[in-house]
């Protein structure tokens, strides 16, 4: 792998910026929970997994910056943390995981700087969880991948969704030397697809091929495409599966076509406190990614929805 | 309706150039029919019922300018106006439906002007006949939609792709005092719903909703869709249909949630000699069209499929 999805040292984050990709590589620093709040609202770092390394990266550089403070003041401002990351994205469930393991972690320490030491070596200990946690997911995966199967992804569910490897990427990755192909959904509006999941198997030199996602069902009638594997923003109790918007109508489709269809995700996308899918909050996003891209406007004013 | 897609006089065709609605509204001016085919090729028109009108009136064109010539010159030349305009695009069967009526409409004539009086006639006619079939369309279509219906359409089957009124918008128009509103989507990766389809409607101050073709299985899931209304580049002999790539996504997501799906379309639309959908043939385009849009690339170098 030749970039990182998350750099955390001496109290800093560095997140690559998955917005600007591939075009740019930069890696803005944050020291604060608020603005590692607004990395992943608007999208800097996304993925599931990687939203949830971020967050708990967010609680620890926030509790390093604060152990000069008292106990109580310490505490209250953690608790404004743990807060403003919480709200920051609504369906990924890894980030609430997250969360609540970095808050479990807190009780272990009493005075700020023993709680902040405690909630760095967490944090760390989660971002080195997750790439091994994408290693053996890789290693089980490529165990369903066919022999020279063309599989088709959607979204961006690779090293950068993630600390390292990838969820479904990951699974791509492991099952690289069965002369496998894969077809990348662009993934509008945020073509994370033509942008993220090509750009990493391009360096992979794993064969890869864009698409648009109106084109995945035109290549699986023509019978173009063996299996699809994705990854989860949540997985409910009863099994159900949010995912970035049009993996559900890749999943219909590949019923449709006889396709198998994997999800590939840690053990911290499953919410056994969700029901059912219909309980997964969608986000709704900004129009203007739906009336156009970066500088490019091809719709002005027209009303929009943009679940997420 | 404020805009004409097509204009035939004097021996010159203008059309409204498609590829840079609704930024920007010109009529480019087309004297001969190698410059028509060219249009049709890079989309200035596109829309099967438009794209036969301004087929017929390349003839025309070509004729009127010609009639000058000796009858040899004239015909051999007239050969070569049906060859490159039967060239210009595959899928849609209007344009060698048109082609063949003006071949038919030559065998009237016998001096060049003559010819060239008769295909003057002819083309205006099948322009004149492509509205009046349209708004009989939307009058019969109008009676399949339900109060208040929530319509989803794809790609632009509108005014613009027709020579007025259009097909699934011609429906949509002759029912919009039934309340209906309607999903447009965007139509990676031309784009015609987002700049078209969404402009045509919003100037008609029908109800619209833009969204990315990626979310349409979504809403039919929230059941946010009670009909999907599209239009068609050719119906084989078996009812099967070929049109803008993602028709089919729509169809398979329309049929898993029970929505009733229309396609709307003129006669010549039938291809009685092709027996089936296989054997339509799907255009494949420049790769540029999915790396990006105009100024802005966001995927490069890697491989592509552009199945239109």
């Amino acid at each position: 792998m030749s970039f990182d999805t998350l750099r955390f040292e001496g109290g800093r984050l560095e997140l690559i910026d998955q917005r600007i990709l591939p075009g740019k590589i930069e890696y803005p620093v944050y020291d604060n929970a608020s603005a590692i709040a607004d990395a992943i609202r608007s999208m800097v770092v996304r993925g599931a997994p990687a939203i949830g390394c971020a967050a708990a990266c967010g609680i620890a550089v926030e509790a390093m910056r604060l152990s000069h403070l008292e106990s109580g003041e310490f505490l209250s401002k953690m608790e404004q943390a743990f807060s403003v990351l919480a709200k920051s994205r609504p369906t990924a469930v890894n980030l609430f995981w997250a969360l609540d393991r970095m808050r479990e972690a807190m009780k272990k320490g009493k005075i700020p700087s023993e709680i902040a030491a405690t909630l760095e070596a967490e944090a760390k200990s989660i971002v080195r969880r997750d790439v091994e946690d994408n290693l053996a997911m890789g290693k089980h995966g490529a165990e369903l991948v066919p022999e020279g199967a063309r599989i088709v992804t959607y979204c961006n569910a690779g090293a950068l969704a993630t600390a390292g490897h990838g969820t479904a990427l990951g699974v791509i990755r492991s099952a690289r030397d069965r002369k496998i192909s894969v077809y990348a959904c662009e993934t509008r509006p945020l073509l994370q697809g033509a942008r993220l999941t090509s750009w990493e198997l391009s360096m992979e030199k794993i064969p890869v091929t864009l698409i648009c996602d109106s084109m995945a069902g035109y290549l699986m009638q023509k019978g173009e495409i063996d299996i699809a594997i994705v990854g989860a923003d949540r997985v409910a109790a009863n099994g159900d599966v949010a995912n970035k918007i049009g993996t559900y109508t890749l999943a219909v489709l590949a019923k449709r076509h006889g396709i198998p269809f994997y999800v590939a995700c840690p053990i911290s996308t499953i919410d056994a406190k969700t029901p059912t899918g219909f309980e997964i909050p969608i986000e709704e996003r900004d129009a203007s990614e739906v009336r156009g891209y970066r500088d490019v406007e091809w719709a002005a004013d027209v009303p929009v929805r943009n679940p997420a």
